[in-house]
Formats: C-alpha cells, sequence, structure tokens
C-alpha cells in the first residue's frame, strides 16, 4: 500500500473536507509557533465528531501510520510537531468545539478536545461558575492539549493542575476503540484511576476527544497585593505567612525578580514602575472570595500590615479597583513577552520543593555565572507552586547566536543543580522533543521501564506521537 | 522448596522477630473486622523499613508466593483479609509508623504507610497545619490502607480524596524494587504519573510504604448548621446555594433521612434530638475557616437566613460552640453503630453525579420496596460529593437472618439502579472481594482489559493480593 492509497482511505473514510493531503495546506502544522521543531506529514486530518477520530484511529493502527496530535499550537517543548518521517498523519481536533453541558448544581462542564480554553472560563462565568485553569495562551490553547500536559498556569497554588479538575475522560485509544469514561462523579473507587495516565501523557496513550471539568464557585471579590522583597527567603516567609492567613482565598503567589520587572519596563508600552525604589524581586498575590469585598481587603490589610512589621516585604501596594488588579498583574504577565522582545533567550520550566528555592537560586546563579559570565538570570514564576522559570537571557553585548554555542551546556548545569535540590525538570510544559535527553538522564530507570510497558499495553504498534517524552 | 523452608527463609533474612508462623500468631490476621471473610496464610511478616519490605517481595517474588497487604483492618470490602491458599503471606506495615518529616514552609508531611491516621492529624495540628483526610476509623485506620483505597471520608468536598493530599509515594514493586516517588513538588510533567496507578489499587500493584502529603491552613474557626429538609431535593437546592456564598469555606455537606435518626436515638445512649418535630431529612454542613469567626458566622446567618426565606430547608439550627459542633456531628457520624446495634443489614457505598441523588432515591426506593416490602432504607452520607452510603435493614419482625436470602438480590436492584444513573458501584470503600462481581459486570470491559494488562505490568507472577478486585 502506498502513501497515497493510504491518504486517499483516510478521505474516502472520514470524508475530503476533513482531510487535507496537498503540501500547501499542511505546510503550516508541521512547525511549532516558535519555529524551534519542524517535521513533516502526508495529511492532516481534521474529524468532528469522536466516532470519525476512531474511524482515523482504527486505519492508522492497520496501517501503522504514525499520529501526531496537535491542540492549539502552544506548547513550549515540540511534542505536537511531527518528527522527519512523512508517513505522519496529524490529528486535530478543533473541529469539535462543542460544550456538551453546563450543570451548576452538580458543577460540571462536560465540553470536546478541541474547545479553546477561554471560551470554556467565559461559558462557566456566564454561569456564574469559575473554571479555574488560566494560563497566558488561555484564548489559543485548546483543552485538549491542556489536559495532555496537564497544564498549569497561575491559580494552581488554590485549585490545582489541569489533572484536578478533570472528573472524566472520553478518549480513543490507539487501535480506534472509545475510552468511554466521562464520568462527573466526585468519587468512584472501582480499580485503577486510568484517565490519570492520559492525563499528561502528551498524546501519547491515545486522543482525548472530550473531559468531565469541575467547576467551582465564581470569585467576584479579588484584592492584588504587589509586594517588594529583598530576597527569595523573604518571599517564603511572606508566603508562609500568607498561607496560614489566607488560607483559601490566596488564588496567586507569583515572583519576579528586579531583572524581570527591568525588561517589561523597557520593552512594553505603557508600563510604570510599581515603587519609587527598585528591589531586588517582587511578588505579586491574589486573594479572591465568592462574597464581602470590605471582609477580604480587611483581612489582607492585616496581613500585609503584619508583613511590613515583621520584615517579611520591604514595601506593599494593594489593588484599589479592578484596574489596579489588572495592571498589576500585567507587570508579571508581560515578562515573557518583554524578553522575547531582547533576544534569544532560553526557557527552563522547573520546579522545586517550595523551601529549597532560595538555595537553589543562590547555588544554580553561582554555577550559570562560572558556566559563562555576565549570562542574565531572568527569573519569575509560580512561587507558591515552588515552579520557576529560570530563563537566561545572553550577556550584554553578546552575539544573538550566544545559546547557539552555550544554551546546551547552561541547560546541563541548571537541571542538573534542580536534580540535586529534588526539583523537577519540568514543572508544568512536560518534555516533547525538547527536554527527552534530560528526561531519561534524570528519571529512574525503574519508572521510565513502568512507562514503557504501559505505552505499549496502550499503544502495541507503536503509532502515537513517536518519538515524545521516551 | 516446602512451605516450611520458604517461612524459614523469611525469618532468616528479616529475623525472627518480624515473622509470624505460628497458627495462634496468624489467627488473628485472617478475617476482616466485620467477620465476613476469612482466609489462610502461612506466615504474618512485619518488616521495620522499606529495605526489609523489599527483601519479603523479592522472596515472594522468586517463591511465586502470593502476598496480602494488611493495614488497620477497618476496610469494608474484605481486601486486606486473605484467601483460602494456605501459601499466602500477610504484610503488615504496622512497625514503619515514623513520620519521616513535617515541613511548614512547604505544607508537607512525609510519613510511613504503618502510620495511623489519626496520629498524622494530630502531629500536623501541633504543628499549626491541617491534613484534612477525616474519617470514622481514623483512629485505627493506616495511611497506607487510606492511600491503597483512595479513602474518602467527611471533607472531601472541600479537599478531595487521598488521591489529592499524595504528592508522592515510595513503594516497593512486587519483584522487591523500590519505587523512589516520594516528592513533595507541587508540579512535575515528567511522564506518566505513575502513582496514581498505585493509590486505589488496593494493593494489587505492590506495597506502598511511605507518601508525601499535602498539608493545609489549620481552620480554628468553625460553624455547623444541622438543617431539616423535605425531600433530597430541598438538600440540593441548599448545597446550591451554600457552593456559591460559603465557597472554599464550605468543608463538609452531610445528609441523612429521619429513619437513620431514629435508629441512633434508639440505639445511642445520650443523644437528643435536634427539634422538636421529626422532619423527613436533615443535611449537616460544616463550614470552616483560618481566621475572623464573627465575619463567619455572619455569613453562615446570611445564607441560612435566605436558605429559609426561600424554603430551602424547614428550620435549621447553628452551632455556638465546639461542644455543639461535636454534638451535632455526633447525630451523623454515629449512624452506621446504631445500625449495627439494630441488627444485620446491608451496606451500599455508592455514589451518583449530585444532581441524580434526588431521582435516583425515588426510582431505587421503588426498587426495593418492589423487591421485599417492607425493607428499610437507611440512607445517609457525603451529600456534597453524590456519596451515599444507601443501606438497608431488614423488615421490622423479619428473622436476623433476612439478608441471607434476600441480600443478594437488594443488592443487585440498588446498584442496577446506581448505573442506571451513571453512578459507581464504590464511591469510596473500593472493590476488595466484596465487589468483584459486581465489577466486572459494571465496569466496561475494555477499561477492565486495561487494567488486566496494566497489572501484568506492575506483577508479572500475579502474586500481590490474588483474587482483589480482579
Amino acid at each position: 500500500m502506498t502513501d497515497l492509497s493510504f491518504a486517499q482511505r483516510l478521505a474516502d473514510t472520514l470524508g475530503t473536507d476533513a482531510v487535507s493531503t496537498s503540501a500547501d495546506e499542511i505546510e503550516p502544522w508541521l512547525s511549532d509557533w516558535r519555529g524551534m521543531y519542524k517535521g513533516k506529514a502526508q495529511a492532516v486530518v481534521r474529524p468532528s465528531t469522536t466516532d470519525e477520530v476512531a474511524a482515523c484511529l482504527a486505519l492508522c493502527s492497520d496501517a501503522r501510520v504514525p499520529v501526531v496530535p496537535r491542540g492549539g499550537n502552544t506548547g513550549l517543548c515540540g511534542a505536537a510537531t511531527p518528527d522527519a518521517s512523512p508517513n505522519n498523519v496529524i490529528l486535530s481536533l478543533d473541529r469539535m468545539h462543542a460544550i456538551r453541558s453546563i450543570d451548576t448544581t452538580g458543577n460540571t462542564m462536560v465540553a470536546e478536545a478541541g474547545c479553546i480554553l477561554g471560551n470554556l472560563r467565559r461559558a462557566a462565568e456566564e454561569q456564574h461558575r469559575l473554571l479555574p485553569l488560566s494560563l497566558a495562551a488561555e484564548d489559543s490553547c485548546q483543552l485538549g492539549g491542556n489536559l495532555s500536559t496537564n497544564a498549569g498556569g497561575v491559580n494552581v497554588v488554590r485549585y490545582g493542575m489541569t489533572r484536578e479538575l478533570a472528573l472524566g475522560l472520553e478518549a480513543v485509544l490507539p487501535n480506534g476503540e472509545i475510552f468511554h469514561g466521562l464520568r462527573t462523579l466526585r468519587k468512584d473507587n472501582t480499580g485503577y484511576d486510568l484517565k490519570q495516565l492520559m492525563i499528561g501523557a502528551e498524546g501519547t496513550l491515545g486522543i482525548i476527544t472530550a473531559a468531565a471539568l469541575r467547576l467551582y464557585p465564581r470569585n467576584d471579590v479579588r484584592v492584588v497585593v504587589l509586594a517588594a522583597v529583598n530576597s527569595a527567603q523573604q518571599a517564603l516567609e511572606l508566603f508562609e505567612l500568607l498561607f496560614e492567613r489566607g488560607g483559601p482565598r490566596m488564588q496567586a503567589f507569583e515572583f519576579f525578580t528586579a531583572e524581570c520587572l527591568d525588561l517589561v519596563l523597557a520593552h512594553v508600552e505603557g508600563m510604570r514602575a510599581p515603587f519609587a525604589e527598585r528591589h531586588p524581586a517582587y511578588v505579586l498575590i491574589e486573594l479572591a472570595d465568592t462574597v464581602d469585598e470590605t471582609a477580604l481587603r480587611a483581612l489582607v490589610e492585616t496581613v500585609i500590615g503584619e508583613a511590613l512589621e515583621r520584615e517579611l516585604c520591604t514595601d506593599a501596594a494593594v489593588s484599589e479597583s479592578i484596574a489596579q488588579v489588572n495592571s498589576m498583574w500585567r507587570l508579571r504577565e508581560e515578562i515573557s513577552e518583554a524578553q522575547r522582545a531582547d533576544g534569544p533567550h532560553v526557557k527552563h520550566d522547573v520546579s522545586l520543593p517550595i523551601e529549597a528555592i532560595p538555595a537553589f537560586l543562590e547555588t544554580a546563579g553561582e554555577r550559570v555565572e562560572k558556566h559563562h559570565a555576565g549570562v542574565r538570570l531572568i527569573v519569575f514564576g509560580h512561587f507558591g507552586d515552588g515552579n520557576l522559570h529560570y530563563n537566561l537571557s545572553r550577556p550584554s553585548g553578546a552575539p544573538r547566536d550566544f545559546f547557539a554555542q552555550h544554551g546546551e551546556g547552561l541547560t546541563a548545569e541548571v537541571l542538573d543543580e534542580v536534580a540535586r535540590y529534588g526539583g523537577s525538570i519540568s514543572a508544568e510544559h512536560g518534555i516533547g522533543q525538547l527536554k527527552r535527553d534530560y528526561f531519561s538522564r534524570y528519571k529512574d530507570p525503574l519508572e521510565i521501564r513502568l512507562m514503557r510497558e504501559i505505552r505499549k499495553v496502550f499503544d502495541p504498534h507503536g503509532i502515537m506521537n513517536p518519538g515524545k517524552i521516551f
């Protein structure tokens, strides 16, 4: 059987409308948005129903054709970009974007994998509910990708990762069988919880076609604090105080250094420094509640007053309006864009035991400086989850291709230091192609062996997203 | 090799102190606490370290000797009771009860599997932290059993099941290899999350030896509401109101019928009816917070006032002291004991989509009555999680062995009705031996096949807890 006849069979089964095979049509699907990876494919398939996904996978399985699932193409590790095999079929669920149900009594939403996250958030909000998953790419990324990478974002400290929000999944196994696990139950102890394997599997175990998600009460009352701190140690002590007093209201605890703020002020229009002085680092804390702004504001003021008195921060500003909430958040959210504008850089999405962050920052910084003096550390992230985006920008005056020569060596230094503290080389971005080598270096061989065997159980012919994770 | 020489080898490896082989010593380990199951064993092994657990499993694996893990023996499905093979080795981790660390900055606790849950809760409390897992058996059950059954309890509506509290696991695989997954990270997206398989596996994939658990801020401010309702539908509407307004403070939403309260008042000494009138059903709601009792009380009073006005309940009492909190809780907590005192009965631990509870109660009740008139429904449970303990007591005047003849038929009616509403035949108790047949009847064959193959990956010789789950 030639490739042409296989593409023809796909078109015969799914309809020509759902299958693209011309080079022009395929081209935009072959690379990731950052342009780091580029691969090949014989076809792009865009089914409209779960049954069509099943039919597609059954055909691919029979013909041993590799399948590369692609969501909103917002990933940072190349997991949704095909490898060099011209035989690949790229599978997009962008036509499966129905919200099948929203239940405000059971507090669940059942949505198809091709839904854009931001649309789901807005749909929940209209029903006076909160879908707490929130991240920078939310108006492009798709639910299927969020689940397949177990996406994190800014509210994990309160609501957990995507995993914690998924009550049930519908998925198609590589052989085309449909996994009917779209349960909305809070409790279901009947054997192994198989959906947990598919969440975070980066499309290696099958195709998630829909999910049942937990909804929360909407928090209409929000207060943001921007605090200046002298050090990560001080931020840690501030975190402890907020955790104890703020309790369940604390829904973000973000951190960024002076160097991050410098980049934002330099590269993003209309931004203003939040304090008269430049401080070594900043913490952005959001507290939110269902009711009673006065009580929340009183709580925040008491706690921040105590923090200033106990010298757990050196200065602090409390938002007084939603406009201020948004402008404070922009200081944090624009860092990635500002770093991009500054030029080529290297990202490390790592996590650490929270209490180890200060020591890690010290020793990792020393290793980076020793490896190559002058490399600029752009460190920010979801401090309350132990998650740092430990990014590097080239030394001032260094050529734009600085990281072509030094990037890999620097990454090895950083990740080695992460491992030394018992951290993770991928907190929320996944492994994809980018961290495959580091995955095999740092993951326990016992775990890798179990993963390989589990992958074989789901995908005996190895057609699902080959070359990804391991 | 005879059995004797195998027991001898165990003793040689682990020390005679850790291995019991005499019939007298083994006897108490052969049955579950309710006396529903009884099996056989050649030895009881009580290792003191993870390495000793590993040595024991390596020996058992080599000799193909079945291993039955046993925690605090508080299970309700016979998962920790051996089958009829005289070859079984019972493995208890009761000597592994160290708390390895408590971290009040990272908010984690690392504890060994033999720890009694209540001790862990108290240890956290002393450090001003909350370990939210709370259930009736907490002063007997062990952490390893809690994890292996993914235990639920009264605070799931706020904090989730045991699964949600486990950040990392240390475990020994059936072949004696140690799984070093004792991470305390909040985020770690590096391949499949293998610990999720072991949680809830009822000891079929290996032995959990220790876990890293999440801790929360202690809630020193607590208010309990006992509300009288006319129906489950009314309870549901009350739940929706509390969910929207109470937000994250709502940490229990329990339900019980008038028949449950009758039993408690009849069989438990010193209990008093909470209202002058008898109402069809009752709801117990707990709200708790880190700070500010005045604000919490004001919130509760406003919300309950609205509930009464909107006729979402017919009467309500709000606790005014910790003594009242405790006495209100006793009305709910003593139901199991009161039903036991009333005589033989059948338990069903089921869950439903929350919004389906009223319809389920109606149609399931009709089926039970039709199957055998006069059977008394004793229905209570964790309503906010959709989890009902849908228990049956024999008709007044029926012989004590009524359920020997009618139990199975009645259970089939109940579970069939649960399945019809998309519910689960085991919400929080697990499958064990008790629900093995129902598991194979109601679980999708696709899921059972995947579970079988995964079990084989972990346990190729089938030595772990044979005959349990499937």
